[in-house]
């Protein structure tokens, strides 16, 4: 089974994947995580061309995460997926297309057509998308910020607003939860999502 | 004035683009001239990820060629070219088809499509072919081979047919020349291919 996390930096995904991969450890199952941009020795090395890098194009940025999530897919996602493992992915596909499609402007068919070239066409399982105010997001976030986490806040509103867009898409693959909930509350409703996708 | 070169590593282009270059600059004209993947900050350190990494999946590289150029395009081309200068470019969107489309087997249509966006649309005015049997190229290759040009004989014969389906699909644009003519005739007919274009 694949499952992805989405959602803007600040929403808490990261924090709600490491709580379903223990509780679904603690079962024991097999469970693989893995993050993106990243997740192979040439998605690390684009992760910080991308993240810490100068000047990138927006289609520069665009082909570069798809570059990541095509290796990505052939290194870690299939093979873990062969295997029987539970894959849970920081970000995949729907990140490219909320954040270069609608909110960078390249176009949602668009970029969508590009990653799913990109990945053969293998779309997650079962998609948690944390649903958070914009503005809410960017004062939970700590630390240190990248070149996409510098991006003002209306760019992250329109990235907000894709994801809405590709929920209303994929009904069926994308729950939307509410990223405002109690920590142990949402992790109750994504592991309850996770079931009922199984 | 776009222009470009192209043909298999061994082909002859990187010094017939020089001559040009040279033949033109003395008539006093701006060239710029520049190669791919690299051109930019960003595109030399995808160069070195392309050319010198480890295991690179068939879209994994077909999108870094992508986000190489789309960069290139955006700092380099396009304002060279709202300059008035001649552009000379070693390779552009014709090498992606040839190598990853065709001799990979991604798809000519894909990585055209994938290409076309990424360059905004931009395609030469003139592009040189210069065309050469795979195992007559191969045995011009000096020096050390980077990870392309380790590839096997069947991968460049491929990548030379899907020039000439290029050639036969965009006949006003690319010219075919012979490459195994001298160099000082070659010269010749791409002085007189670009005088017929401009």
């Amino acid at each position: 089974m694949f499952v992805t996390f989405e959602g803007l930096d600040g929403s808490g995904k990261t924090t709600q994947l490491r709580l379903l991969a223990e509780r679904l450890t603690a079962k024991g199952q097999t469970v693989v995580v893995t993050r993106e941009p990243g997740g192979t020795e040439l998605g690390e090395a684009i992760r910080d061309l991308l993240l810490h890098g100068g000047n990138v194009a927006p289609w520069a940025e665009a082909a570069l995460y798809a570059a990541s999530r095509a290796q990505h897919v052939e290194e870690v996602i299939r093979p873990a997926l062969a295997r029987g493992a539970v894959m849970l992915c920081d970000r995949y596909v729907d990140s490219s297309v909320a954040y270069q499609g609608i909110a960078r402007g390249l176009g949602l068919e668009r970029v969508l057509d590009l990653n799913l070239a990109a990945v053969g066409g293998l779309l997650p399982d079962l998609t948690l998308l944390l649903e958070m105010d914009a503005t809410v997001a960017d004062s939970r976030m700590t630390g240190k910020r990248d070149r996409l986490e510098r991006e003002d806040a209306s760019f992250h509103a329109r990235a907000a607003a894709g994801y809405r867009e590709l929920a209303a898409r994929f009904p069926e693959r994308i729950v939307v939860l509410d990223a405002t909930l109690p920590p142990d509350e949402l992790a109750e409703r994504i592991h309850g999502a996770f079931l009922s996708h199984s």
